[in-house]
């Protein structure tokens, strides 16, 4: 469930044009939670083939097996396009239902095809649990750093986000336990705990397995929901797999599922397991938002998972990723000046670098654009404004070669961002108190 | 943009259940307006094959050329697969966006291509225009009766909806003012209006053209913003079309267009045509809630439009509602007992029937479907209980003979319905003091 915020080119979108909007007057308080991202403004630019981005979070389908799909959509349309291109029920198709609670299994999920409600990508998955959940001003806990989507939904509902922070085993139980004590304190209702538990976005690292149980047992003493997002479990560079939160308390969490990592990301679709009387609300929530999910997108993947050998397909991907991970770490560990740190990631599309105090990252994006290599600067990962010292490198979509020549003009421009702050001071570009790696602000 | 609320087997779903919900205290507050329709508990019986459905709101796809959309199909994943199995933006794709403009300039629209937002449905554009103008409380005015799924969006964001009277040339702009005022009177915000100007669904009635510029301005008049919803526009019976509400006021009034009804609802794409700046937050609000529509549909019905006679397709389809709505209106005179009412529409999928005073329509629902006949009854199309002498019947799924049939049945059932009234005297069946049709409920 992540977010590849792909190239947008809004020509009219001047900043300050906002002023000019005779429906200013009639919006929604919840819209002012809703900007745009930092590297949208960049996306005209960072999008151009000269320019190697290491910012979006696209999945690498050239490993897709085209010819066979290709034939099988023309059976699908034939054999059954009345079916396909008809609406269908919010719930999700019930063939659809059951091979997706086969896919759970792989993680120790035992869950019912009743309870699982197909959503157009876990994004919507994402939206519809947090528009059940959440009113404005409740709390929701999220790792800091967090997915930036899931950052938007929760904007859009009013929630506010405290970050918890992680480590290289993943979330800190303490800084949990920490963060709960102190929403009590204050007297927040805090909503739930929204985590990534496998191979994170962005901070690329995976909770230890040992942590899992005590995560859970501190949520449920503190009567707070488990939401558990996890896109690229499947994704585990030498095969393994983890047990799901969902596996290990069937009744106090909630799973976000998605096929845009393991198969197609274009088509949309992603799943939630719930609690059963949680089903039946989202089912509600979901008719409202989109009536149903797209039939023909559903019945896609249905038979790409009866007839193709999916899972070695996704044995592919995870050689192409592991691939450019490597590269991108060799590249990093050869050209990155000293003072950065990063995330080594067994799995999944991120890393997560920390560069040297007084570079800011966002201020940075602009001249690493410039240089031609762009990446997801920290800021957008965090609600609370910190992660200017950190940025998000994506290694999933480019080539290997490309991941090693973007490194290399990243390592040139912090290089002359350091030399810079050397000869004059770390007044040239921001100085920021925010947090070390992975930033502790439970606050 | 129409509620096909299709067949749901929800096993568990037992009224009652939802005591036992441990997640009870954690829900939003906007979940105490979600429920589920009437017929819907009654759609695993209404889908029974024995049953005429007269109630849901299905396109009619037979007369699609399948075997075209198949070789189609073969090709945009054979060529384009890369593109259309990616993400892509929450804006939509580039060249569809150009094709809907024109497909709009049929119903007089002069729109911009950078104005247009695909959406996952016109339902998911109903809802983010809901999400970004409405806060808790906010008034919506709308028809009444008025759209079961637009209902459903405006009570998720907890949006209060003031239904208007209609007559048989739509809308009754008298109706509006007064409406307009007492909210004002009242010290309430109102919003929007939204309004279903062509082929109305439920109540099967048109927008006279000459009512359009005096609604225009009473809107405008009190700095209330239009919501067209026009998802039958082009199913003019006599391939007529009427102005968009749109291209007569482009700065105050947001457009929802569909797919769904003109070629396949299966695919979920639809979009809003909104001023530039509501466009803007638009695209923010849709990307926190799908990330992206999905590209491949939006490719399949790119092509479509480029390489199908889609305007002949579009007369085929007219033409075989047409035959249907004939269908409908002679055996509703032929059967239906004295004390009936019912409009004549010109174009769309539906029929609105007001039945003799006594008669309740939700409590006789259960009574027909066990006659093998389903409807949809008047009380979902309205926010506040009127409804019970009326029901929505549709023509759009069903052959003639089908729909002939179930009208007989229909019929039957009304006529048991009476005589027990005539018998007992009213208070079997629940008498209400709603509004007549269309319902003046101003209030």
């Amino acid at each position: 469930m992540n977010a590849a915020q792909p190239p947008e080119h809004r020509q009219g979108s001047e900043p300050g044009r906002h002023n000019l909007d005779p429906h200013l007057d009639r919006y929604a308080a919840r819209t002012a939670g809703m900007t745009a991202s930092e590297i949208r403004a960049l996306f005209a630019v960072a999008s151009r083939p000269e320019v190697v981005s290491l910012a979006g979070g696209m999945p690498n389908l050239a490993a897709l097996p085209l010819d066979s799909l290709s034939g099988q959509m023309a059976e699908l349309i034939a054999e059954d396009g009345l079916v396909a291109l008809q609406y269908g029920s919010a719930h999700g198709v019930p063939t659809l239902r059951e091979q997706i609670c086969d896919v759970m299994a792989m993680e120790g999920i035992t869950g019912h095809p009743d309870d699982v409600v197909v959503t157009v990508g876990s994004q919507m998955g994402l939206d519809m649990v947090t528009r059940l959940f959440c009113d404005p001003g409740d709390v929701v806990i999220a790792e800091g750093p967090s997915y930036v989507g899931a950052l938007g939904s929760f904007a859009a509902y009013q929630a506010k986000v405290v970050h918890v922070a992680m480590d290289d085993d993943g979330l800190v139980p303490e800084t949990l336990r920490a963060a709960l004590a102190h929403a009590k304190s204050q007297g927040k209702r805090v909503k739930f705990l929204y985590t990534i538990p496998n191979f994170h976005n962005p901070a690329g690292v995976t909770l230890a397995v040992e942590r899992r149980a005590e995560i859970l047992e501190i949520c449920r003493e503190n009567d707070v929901l488990v939401v558990e997002d996890n896109p690229y479990g499947l994704l585990g560079f030498d095969g393994q797999t983890y047990p799901a939160l969902r596996s290990m308390d069937p009744d106090n969490v909630v799973y976000l599922g998605s096929f845009s990592k393991t198969f197609a990301s274009g088509l949309r679709v992603g799943w939630v397991l719930a609690p059963h009387a949680v089903r039946e609300k989202l089912v509600l929530a979901a008719e409202s938002a989109t009536l149903c999910p797209p039939t023909l997108n559903q019945l896609v993947v249905s038979r790409y998972l009866a007839t193709h050998d999916w899972k070695g397909q996704v044995k592919t991907f995870r050689e192409n990723y592991r691939e450019r991970r490597d590269a991108m770490l060799s590249a990093l560990e050869q050209h990155l000046p000293a003072g950065c740190t990063w995330t080594r990631p067994d799995g999944g599309f991120y890393v997560w670098v920390t560069v040297p105090e007084g570079v800011d990252t966002k201020a940075m994006l602009a001249r690493a654009v410039t240089a031609r290599v762009a990446y997801a600067s920290g800021t957008g990962f965090y609600a609370d404004g910190f992660g200017s010292r950190q940025m998000r490198l994506s290694y999933c979509y480019p080539t290997p070669e490309r991941i090693r020549e973007g490194v290399r003009r990243l390592a040139g421009v912090l290089e002359s961002e350091m030399d810079l702050m050397r000869t004059f001071g770390s007044g040239t570009t921001r100085a920021v108190s925010g947090p070390q790696f992975p930033g502790p602000d439970t606050a």
